[in-house]
């Protein structure tokens, strides 16, 4: 892979088609043959969670139950409708062969995109290592991610 | 205008407030000399849209009742409280002379700022090529929007 | 500090988890010795406001009530409830430790962050350079915002 022309991605958002959107450009960049590197940070962490519930205390408890379900359970920024959205949503890219969003994420990862988890994120929310997919790196902070960034030709915030 | 320099801006956004701040940022690089590019996508597309009704199947057809009306019809992120946000928003913008989302995309184009259609977001929501106002460049996917985020010297997800 | 190697952060949203980042990734870039400058505008602007009211007209008073209380009173981007979820957010930041609004933006300051206030955005809410806190720098627009953009290493736009 090529140096310092890579892409790095703050996947900040939790929301369906902006997690979509960051998954796209993440792959379109590795398939380039870039290193890229996505930082997931606040509600993007539900993106590289397993799915089962967390947290110990009544606010990891109260995040786990929103963040429960993982991948599949994200809905779109608008029109979610208590869940109409994300099925309409969903249905919309079947019927269009859209590639659903755990593929996406499956896809970045054999090409080679790093899943960065961010620490703070982790602590604050009580999510635990064993909550999150195998294939992430190891959790870091924000100076480890503007590394990344200061070695990238577009660093994006999403 | 100069190459290797320029600014790359993802309009995946349909609020007003954001699409507002894109094309502020566009005529700025592109007044100052600089290669300017603009990919809609998603929401964003919209902002290209001419406002007519579009799509064939239910969700295609539901996507162009929300997208109806095109760029004067966009309400902003924040306090849309039914259309009132956004009347709001332009009472407010025409007692500053501040310039309508409209004239801004027009001046946007006046000075070159290529824009650039998502081919995937115009499949998913059945967007055509007549659909969209004439000045945009040909559709093109991710592969393509990259290129220029490459050669960019600030790319922005909006 | 190193020049055309820094980090360039457009503050648009005023929503507390996304200034919170804002000001996080702001703060990383300038403890590693690179040039940060932050260009707040739209709803971003409260954040550097001293949080009394503002505006004359109508208009202007009501962005002034809703942007009463400044840093303090800026509520997270989902499940604000009514308030609840700045308040569940402030506990649950607290029970981990994790540095307040206020104070982050006070390390900002302190370790050289410039806080660059959007002219246009102050025109259309009526905020005059009395309401904002005393550290910011002269208002400026968008044209100086890409100028340190253009020598920056990477530009958010959060």
């Amino acid at each position: 892979m090529e140096k310092n022309d890579g892409v790095t991605i703050i996947v900040f958002s939790g929301d369906m088609d902006k997690v979509m959107a960051a998954f796209n450009i993440a792959i379109g960049a590795a398939a380039a043959g870039k290193e890229t590197n996505m930082f997931f940070t606040f509600w993007g962490i539900k993106t590289i969670q397993k799915g089962n519930l967390t947290g110990q205390g009544l606010f990891g408890r109260m995040m786990g139950l929103l963040n429960r379900g993982g991948i599949n359970r994200i809905g779109p920024s608008r029109f979610n409708f208590g869940g109409i959205g994300r099925w309409m949503f969903k249905q919309m890219m079947k019927s269009h062969n859209i590639t659903p969003l755990e593929e996406l994420r499956q896809t970045a990862i054999d090409l080679g995109v790093k899943l960065l988890p961010c620490e703070m994120s982790m602590a604050v929310m009580e999510i635990k290592r064993e909550h999150l997919i195998d294939e992430v790196e190891d959790s870091c902070g924000v100076a480890t991610m503007l590394e990344k960034a200061f070695h990238s030709k577009a660093t994006l915030f999403i």
